[in-house]
């Protein structure tokens, strides 16, 4: 096979063989392919697409490009699930505990990633102790025995998805439905749950803008991981504003553990319960959506008698964490400044910007802009306020947690401009907008 | 500026600006930009196109990445053709003597270039002694003494250019309007004439296929060129049949030494006659194509009176080459083994396959398939027959010429399916197509 034959085919519009999509993957991967040709492969599969028979096979080819894991060894079935990443996500946190307290064994490697306010990994950094780094074996064998494990990526998945999405950042070919939809399905397959949950986000603050867009990519990737061989269910879910309200790491485990107490921010409570349902639900093999009220109400008991909590005190535990941050989260480390942000005026909240709450957090040192920056785990936004609430003059919009004045004052200016008010009573947002079923 | 941005720019078929193209040329060119991202680069002007303007920019910006020169220190006003390349096609041996014989200055560096037949400079090696490595300043001098020079490309034209192909041979970017025309015209501009003929060829043995398509070349390389002020004219001519019989180096310049004698071939006379005219048209700043017959007829007694001949000799000489092969082509390289073939039946020809010719030659070891590869000037065809003769059984359809028994049988394998007959009369094909003024 010669690469400037499959380049060219792409480029005229045709649809690549299997042959053709694995061989291209594999040359690549090794080193055989040279980063030129796959850079012209990459823009001619941007701008000519890919059929959802190409879109499987560059999935499976990547997903089989380094370890593939089979959580069907140690347990009957595991799930999984996926966030496309969203502003104050700490739905992992939450979700993972309470679908293991319901029966159902949680298995899932977190990728680091760059991002606003630090990946899942650095959130559960925050207390002391979590080990993130487990190898394979460990993965199985915490799998097996507590039915729950969240840990780094530490087995070789997808690897050519690394090497082509690293590729594809230098070479304005990101933002393409096939490549994105295939660089997080690969990672999901290699990862070896049967279950799939995926959470689609779209709004202002999210990957995908529009719930068209959302739709398209959750469309896409349902229907890859049903060809090969997955449970999936995709929601699309709204991040024009915060999930919840803490954005920055410790702020967010301490939300999350408030939310397994049962407490936390509303939204986050019904976002949690709804995507741990749809994961419960794969696992009980239970085709019937009808049947999604009774586990909500189900595992809001898990939150309520402690039995989810308990599972995340388990987690921490089974990973070497210090548990007395679980159990007093004071414990957790905390910023040295900490300021509110107040409303200027009575009216009504008409836009919250996600992404100024986002940069906010950023600067504060929450995140990181380049792949092995530190990250300051204190820091962050508690962002109050949800599109139609009302509110007074003088109550709190924002809290911030820094430790640095200079810090401290460029998020204070960016989030002074971050909501919108209205005069006029303004509708709440929606949490989700559809539910894709594979 | 940031190659990511002008790459998604151009994906997004947004046009670049004059800026924009120049900084990406000149960072590719000294290295500063990986070969990846201009992959990607060239994959996305392929599919979205350029605008002329565009077009004229990176042209441009080729042609200034080296040397550029400039004939009008030397004379008053120079002449260059283009050919883009057909089999058979040695109408730069004819034209530049003839045209030089009509008093008007003809200075071209050929490149070498990959083809079934040798490029120009094989052709002309075929010459004993002839020196195609020439410096500018050389270039310069024998363009204002003889009024005539036909080297290599010495000077450092477009470096730029040469690193582009390179990379779109291996990126399945080569078959793309303004990437084409760019790279013709940025070398024609780096040259230094004031008038460019062009003579864009179309048919089966043609790298435009179609007449629309070679008619859409040319209108944008005479728009490039007058863009950058320059005299420009292309012209439409038939390739879907060898030009005169000639295929192979040392055959070919025998030919061109006929035509040039006043005989020769009937097509290869004709269409070296109208390129010369517009050439010398051009360059008497005549712009009524009224004057073309006359202009035709001046030159076809230069064929006559032996001035072009003349013209050849003063070019081989002031080059270093033996004379006495133009003065007697027997003496050019001659092959060992010399067969003919035959028609097999009465009736017309409907239909010469020019690349089955070519593949023919290059079997035989005429042309290259690898750049460095060696060519044997003594080997060929001479195809005899053009589409509406009339032929009778026996009579003589091809000569090969080869050094090599088993090439011979090779190339007389593939010859004997080159010609289609018909037993209905058929028309003969036009020379030229159309003409395109600046």
């Amino acid at each position: 096979m010669r690469a400037v034959d499959v380049i060219a085919s792409k480029r005229d519009g045709h649809e690549l063989t299997p042959e053709e999509i694995r061989w291209f993957v594999e040359a690549y991967t090794s080193g055989e392919l040279p980063d030129y040709q796959a850079a012209a492969w990459l823009m001619a599969v941007y701008l000519k697409g890919m059929t959802r028979r190409e879109t499987v096979d560059l999935t499976l080819a990547m997903a089989y490009s380094g370890d593939v894991l089979d959580l069907s060894q140690v347990v009957d079935y595991a799930v999984d699930k996926h966030s496309s990443g969203g502003v104050g996500d700490k739905t992992t946190l939450v979700v993972l505990p309470l679908v293991a307290a319901a029966g159902v064994t949680v298995a899932k490697m977190s990728g680091r990633g760059l991002g606003f306010s630090g990946g899942t990994l650095d959130k559960l950094e925050s207390i002391a102790g979590y080990n993130v780094n487990l190898t394979t074996a460990q993965f199985y064998e915490q799998a097996r025995r507590y039915g729950i494990v969240l840990c780094g990526q530490s087995a070789n998945l997808a690897p050519a998805d690394g090497k082509i999405y690293a590729l594809r950042d230098v070479t304005a070919t990101v933002s393409s439905l096939p490549l994105i939809a295939s660089s997080i399905m690969s990672k999901k397959i290699a990862a070896g749950a049967k279950g799939i949950v995926l959470d689609v986000k779209t709004g202002a603050g999210a990957f995908m803008p529009t719930v068209e867009e959302a739709r398209a990519l959750a469309r896409l990737m349902v229907d890859i991981g049903r060809d090969a061989g997955r449970d999936m269910v995709a929601l699309i879910s709204d991040m024009n504003q915060p999930l919840g309200c803490a954005v920055g790491n410790a702020l967010e485990v301490r939300e999350a553990i408030e939310t397994l107490r049962g407490g936390g921010p509303h939204d986050l409570r019904e976002h949690c319960l709804t995507v741990a349902a749809h994961m419960v639900r794969l696992a009980r093999r239970i085709d019937d959506e009808e049947a999604l009220p009774a586990l909500k109400a189900e595992l809001a008991g898990r939150l309520a008698d402690g039995a989810a909590l308990q599972k995340f005190r388990t987690l921490v535990m089974a990973q070497g964490g210090d548990v007395r941050m679980v159990d007093d989260p004071d414990r957790l480390p905390r910023a040295r400044l900490i300021e509110t942000v107040p409303v200027a005026a009575d009216g009504y909240v008409a836009h919250v910007n996600a992404l100024d709450v986002a940069y906010a957090a950023l600067e504060l040192g929450a995140g990181r802009e380049k792949k092995g920056d530190p990250v300051d785990h204190a820091v962050g936004v508690i962002a109050y306020l949800k599109v139609g609430d009302a509110v007074t003059r003088g109550q709190a919009a924002f809290t911030i947690h820094a430790n640095d004045e200079a810090r401290l004052a460029a998020a204070r200016r960016r989030l002074e401009h971050a909501i919108a008010f209205s005069t006029e009573p303004q509708s709440p947002l929606p949490l989700f907008y559809d539910t894709l079923y594979g």
